[in-house]
């Protein structure tokens, strides 16, 4: 069965170059999570805003897999429907096939995709294993040899979250001489990733013919005969979802991840990031888009604008606090998009626009309203000015990643030089009445970083021959 | 002989992955340009500002090679020197061989470079043939097999400029058969570039024994065995700067080359590059680099806004047509880099963001000048708006460049965007005494485009998943 028919996936190639098809196991009950589900069948277990069986097809997209064949047991029908969701929603070819025997054990289950494979090496991966998506790239470089294997497996045994309930694998050099829950000697966890050739399934059969129906009895029928290469992915983060206790730590792992890799400016550091991600936890559990919260976070800011621009000390302080609120829930796009795997250029040409619109409001109206009481040009010359150093402080890093091919560095200057600060300045200046002041201040230190990023700029783009 | 101290190659290098020596023949006299030269050896020949060695010193850099043997002979302690300045210039090894009987023919002068060499394959041209840089790159992918040459061609014989004086041709297959000024059957021109073997050299000692001294007598023996590869470069640009009237072919392409591949916006093209460039090709002779033409231009521009912020008619016809004198030779510190080869991501840089700050200080004093006349907030919130709108302008298509990874089109927005067009804009204004108004045109007619860029980049950032 084709789900999707937004498909701009290639037509089914089997050439070693192409990415192969991800088989998914969702056919458990996943009993142990009985509670946390409430009815909920586990592979559309919501876990902040997505589901476990969405954050699975996610990672496989942003890893390059688009092609899926999904396994279906315990309540097949509404399974599938989830599964028929995300493939529209996220453009996806998502095959279904019922293994009528799931509940004998995950090995049964593995068993009802071989019908629906034509021999190609493909990808095994569980509903209920969120991990990162460059633990996939790096298992997709693992292509298995013909009557072969590869598993993806984290050498950190320390690190593992759950240690009793991992199943457990011991590996000589590059293969895997043992595996099981309850292996005693052992030296690497099983992540549950798996780059297979149809090799599985005949040990599968094996296995199944001896009365063992579970994937790991398959894999140790092909370990015995050193067909499972391991494949060291230690340092990606990995989880297997099947306790409370594992989906609580599963949260915090997103939620930490959140923000990590992000420059972030000294404001946003310690006073935006802290409010915008326990606010992001709770909006990506709505269906409020990142998109949405990036035209919220534009309008708070406008609004802001407009009350400073009345000139009164209580509507400047109600206009400051807005905008500092603009500013926190402008971290909170990125973050939701980013939990719930929809990140894209779109979402970041939004907000990088808006935010200059936004800038723009904020320093028109806090002239203005100097201005009014305060005639004569120098108002407007210093208001023109600093709303201009905010625009240029963008434009320059901008440009400087232009001409030189990367980013401009998080140094000192360019932490001055961020929204989050300049907003927060005039958001406390306001406070305290003087919201002009601060705009200047603002501007000043603006424009003292645009100097030192010119000056950065023209160093590094020093070349020969000049 | 090292001649320069600065050089940031690597040590001599045998490697095969390393880019080969150039050997460059600079012995001969340029009889046929005495009168062009006037007293000057041939490859010190000034060609719109920059010799004929250097241009093909930096055409190698821009290839790729930084080391290089030049063979003297005539006037050789001159033309020595003339190196030794490009060496520290260009930060580059240049060596010198003396070939003692250049008289005898380029052949001979080629022989002096063998005791220098260190049997590696080497790149061969010649100090007055003017070559694409590509032309370069194209044939150092086609490494000469051992005991072989191989040799640039280009095989559209209808376009070789001096038909008469060029060195034909005759190839089957990848295999020159035949070569020589007066060959009758030929289907390709010799472009002066090789990439040798020192089979080149045994080629050349067996003709000198036979009497015969010219590089051709060397190649036509090699051809003889079948050793001669022809690599067609049909396509590139290529001259031999051997003649008064090839000089003057040179300079015209140059100056064509100048504009070729700009994105220019429509008043850039009718008005601006017109005068631009021929203004460049007068620069071009002199010691102005190009940064110091972005600065002048720059400051021309804030002169022009100086006298704008006065207010009266006199002077702000005079602050408009220098602002747009300013805005022409704005195009020229580009066309000077490229007609000398100095290129830089750091003239860049200082370009793009001065003409951001000569934006803000139009803008700032037209606005400045209306407002003293026409109290109120309405002129400085039109002004401000107007600026913020030309900056916005920038900044758009810069971050279109980031989100989509490619340079925002060439369209109608991106040209009624440009600086050119609001800078005529605003100067027409000046010269019919309302600066203000065009100020507030050229904001509008910014704004406009920016929304429309806006959607554009909202359309172009759409992706599956959101």
């Amino acid at each position: 069965m084709r789900l999707s028919k937004h498909s701009t996936a290639p037509a089914l190639d089997t050439g070693t170059c192409a990415p192969p098809v991800a088989v998914i196991l969702a056919a458990g009950e996943g009993s142990r999570l009985e509670e946390t589900r409430n009815g909920t069948p586990k592979p559309a277990l919501k876990l902040l805003g997505l589901s476990l069986a969405e954050r699975t097809i996610a990672t496989c997209n942003t890893a390059g897999i688009h092609r899926f064949l999904v396994v279906l047991g315990h309540e097949a029908a509404q399974v599938r429907a989830h599964y028929q969701q995300i493939a529209a929603r996220r453009h996806c070819d998502i095959d279904c096939v019922t293994a009528e025997d799931w509940r004998l054990g995950n090995g049964a289950s593995a068993l009802a995709a071989a019908e629906k494979l034509d021999g190609a090496p493909f990808l095994l991966t569980m509903s209920d294993h969120l991990v990162a998506p460059s633990l996939i790239e790096r298992i997709l470089l693992a292509r298995p040899d013909q009557g072969e294997i590869s598993l993806a497996v984290d050498r950190d045994t320390a690190g593992v979250f759950d240690v009793e309930d991992v199943t457990k694998v011991a590996t000589s050099d590059d293969r895997v001489v043992g595996i099981g829950k309850n292996l005693e000697e052992w030296n690497a966890a099983d992540t549950g990733i798996f780059f297979c050739t149809d090799a599985l399934f005949s040990a599968l059969r094996r296995a199944h013919e001896q009365g063992k129906h579970s994937l790991t009895d398959g894999v140790r029928d092909l370990a015995a005969a050193g067909k499972v290469n391991a494949v060291d992915v230690t340092g990606e983060d990995w989880i297997d979802v099947d306790t409370p206790e594992a989906y609580g730590e599963a949260k915090r792992r997103l939620l930490a991840s959140v923000t990590k890799g992000n420059d972030d400016g000294f404001v946003s550091l310690r006073l935006n990031r802290p409010l915008s991600t326990r606010l992001s936890a709770r909006l990506a559990a709505t269906r409020i888009t990142p998109d949405q919260i990036t035209v919220i976070s534009f309008l708070i800011s406008v609004t802001g604008a407009g009350l400073l621009s009345l000139g009164a000390f209580a509507t400047g302080v109600a206009g400051g606090l807005l905008i500092q609120a603009g500013s926190v829930i402008d971290g909170c796009d990125g973050e939701v998009a980013r939990l719930k795997q929809l990140s894209s250029p779109r979402g970041a040409w939004l907000d990088t626009v808006l935010d200059r619109y936004a800038d723009m409001a904020v320093a028109l109206a806090i002239t203005f309203a100097f201005a009014a009481a305060h005639p004569g040009p120098l108002a407007w010359i210093v208001g023109f000015l600093a709303s201009f150093g905010f625009i240029l402080a963008s434009y320059v890093t901008k440009e400087f990643r232009i001409r030189t091919g990367q980013p401009y560095p998080n140094d000192i200057l360019n932490r001055l030089n961020r929204r989050d600060l300049r907003i927060l300045i005039i958001c406390l200046g306001a406070v305290v009445g003087r919201p002009f002041e601060a705009l200047a201040i603002a501007g000043a230190l603006t424009h003292l970083c645009v100097i030192g990023i010119l000056i950065r700029g023209w160093k590094r783009t020093a070349s020969p021959g000049r």
